[in-house]
This record gives C-alpha cells, structure tokens and sequence, in this order.
C-alpha cells in the first residue's frame, strides 16, 4: 500500500525537515526559518554522503525542498514585508530565477556549481530584507517607487541573474568558512544578523572574482 | 555568461506560468489560480510532446513548479483560511505527501500515475476548503477542536496519503473526461465550483475502485 516508505532514508527525513522549516518561514512570516533550513540542507547531502545512502530519489526531494524553503519562502516574505508593485514582480523574478536554477542543477554532474546556490541566494536576499526592516528610513521616491523598495527589488533580480548565470562556486567550503558561517547563523538566529549579511556579500563576491575554478 | 538561455524551450516557459500562477494563489490568498496552473501543467507536457522538446531540465522544472502550484499554495490556503494548530500540522502534512509524491515520479517511468497525481490533489483539497468557506456553519466542537477545521484536516491527511499510497491512475484520461474537466473549471473560475467538486472525487474514486490497470 505505501512501498515509499522503503526508499525513503535518514537523510531524506532531514531533508523533509527543511521544507517544514521553509512552509514554516512563509505562514510564520520569520525568516529565521530560512536560515535553519540553510543548515539541515547542508546536513542531508552530508549525512547521504556518510551513510551512503546518496539516491536519485533523495535527489529529487532535495531539489523539491530548496525550492520551498530558498525560492518560495523568501520571494514570498519580499512582497509580504515590502508590499508593491514592484516587489509582486521581482519576487516572482527571484523564484524563477531560483527555480531554473535548481532545474539545471538537477541535470549538470560538475565538481563545481554553476551560477549562486539558491540557499546562498536566500539568504542575501532575506538579510536583505531584515537590514532594510531594521534600518531602513524614508528615503522618498524615484519615479514615483519608494527608494527601500527599489534597492530590495533590484537585489533580487540581480542575485536571481547570478543563481542562473555561468558563474562557478566551489561544492564544498573550507572548515575554517564553515565555523565562521556557523557563528554568523546563530547570531543571526539571535537578532544579531549583520555578520551574516558579511558573509553573505562574501560569497557571492568569491564567485565573481575568483574566476579560476577548473573545468571537470 | 548565461548558458541556460540555451536549453529553456517553450514548454518550459509554460511551466513558468504555471509556478507564476501558483505563487500568485498564495500572495493573493486565491483558490482560482491553483485552476489555472493545472491547464497549464497539463499543457506543457502537450506541447514538449508535441514539438519533441521532451527534456530532463523539463522535467527537472515540472516537479519543482508542481510542488509550488499544487504543494505550497493549497497547504499555505488551508492554513490561512482555517488558521489553527490542527490545520498547521495538517498542512504540512499534505505537502509532505505532495513533496514526497513528485520525488517519487521524477525517478519512476511507468505507463501509469503511481498515488493520486498532485494537481489532482491540490485540486481536491482546494475545492473542499471552497465548499467550506461557502456553506460551512458551525458544527461546535469535538474534544476542543472546531468540527469544520477537523473535516478539512483529515481530508488533507487523506488526500496526502493517498498521494503517497501504490494506488494506480491512468497517465493520460480520455476526451470526454478531458472536456468535462474543461468545462468544469471554467465554472469554478466565475464561482460555481460544485461541478469540479463532483469531478475531483470521481477521479479519486476512479483510480481507488479501478485496481485494474495493467503493469508495464
């Protein structure tokens, strides 16, 4: 009657976890959910990995999970906390972005990412949104758009261009990398989320500038 | 700098309505665009058959819209129409199953839908939550919990798990059903949803009463 639960593994659970967490960010409107998901999708690849319980399947729901939690959730809290037109059409720009993104991820086999992560791309654009809920004042207007509006609204096309772009990124970041991420993401989950912001501009920033990854 | 242009054809870009529609239903708290994404899914396999553009990448897009249109949306409206701790859990619940279902068919190639397709069952829970917000009174309470909230809840967790169960349906329904669906959809786009209610259980009913669809 349900012969899916004989293929589903330990990592797939935490991969379910993720999406929970995605759902959760978008009814909750928090985008700290976000960046916990961020932590369980690094860990279900990690622990497939170890238990060598890597599959077509745990694939397949990877995928379907980041695109909840990295392209709906944070395209979704965009217009939430930033109501406009604008914001209706580049968060829409954001999760297709991030979606043929996930779509071609799906079908390259490279030592390398193509184009920035989506959870990456989530998490710019969410302490984006959270540095311009904390920070932001009235800047007026530009061709009758709010100013905050139109910086936020830019940055999601933009980082939605870099997910599909060409540009290359290294699978797996160094230890050291990681600890800091780590630090950030807790303080992040504490209010404090200007560090991570940091982090954040770094990596994308890293892919840019460091052109010379090799070719598998 | 942006290969991707390369391999997007034009079934894929229907796929993109289809995601663009169902993140619309959850901005706009809409049933209706859930509808119109199933014509859309529907028809961007129509047409990659058609002009022989039949892809992975296609496919690899297909589940990741679906999981939106017919995961994300419904679950996101049954939560915000009937918000409670019982409708959280239970919406979660669906998209589960829905997610779980699409991970499934991505690695599956069989003549037949194994589980209830998800378009079908965002459809069917969809046109409940509908049937409720129109005629529901209130029925009172059992063991604490609003009786419209727990009927609803269990056809979620009902339609997930049939989503996930070994049930066979049928890959692609005959014409006259074809048209019957058409016509009922259009119905529900100007408010009579009663007839698509009608076709959403005869679809279930159909593949749960017919077990005799032959293996490939």
């Amino acid at each position: 009657m349900f012969k899916i639960k004989n293929i589903i593994t330990i990592s797939d659970y935490i991969t379910i976890i993720n999406i929970i967490l995605g759902m959760l960010a978008i009814l909750f409107h928090d985008f700290r959910f976000i960046y916990v998901a961020i932590v369980f999708d690094a860990l279900d690849g990690y622990i497939a990995r170890k238990t060598n319980t890597v599959s077509d399947f745990g694939a397949q729901l990877d995928s379907l999970c980041d695109v909840v939690s990295f392209g709906v959730a944070p395209a979704y809290l965009l217009y939430f906390y930033f109501e406009n037109t604008l914001t209706l059409i580049t968060s829409l720009v954001f999760l297709i972005c991030g979606t043929l993104r996930l779509a071609r991820f799906g079908i390259l086999d490279v030592k390398y990412f193509v184009g920035l992560p989506i959870p990456a791309g989530a998490l710019i654009l969410s302490v984006f949104c959270q540095l311009f809920l904390r920070y932001s004042k009235d800047l007026g207007n530009i061709v009758g758009m709010d100013v905050n509006n139109l910086i936020l609204s830019l940055l999601a096309v933009l980082v939605g261009l870099i997910m599909i772009s060409d540009i290359k990124y290294p699978k797996y970041p160094n230890k050291i990398a990681l600890i800091i991420f780590g630090i950030s993401l807790i303080l992040s989950l504490v209010g404090v989320f200007e560090v991570l912001f940091i982090c954040a501009i770094g990596y994308v920033l890293y892919g840019i500038l460091k052109m010379d990854i090799e070719d598998s």
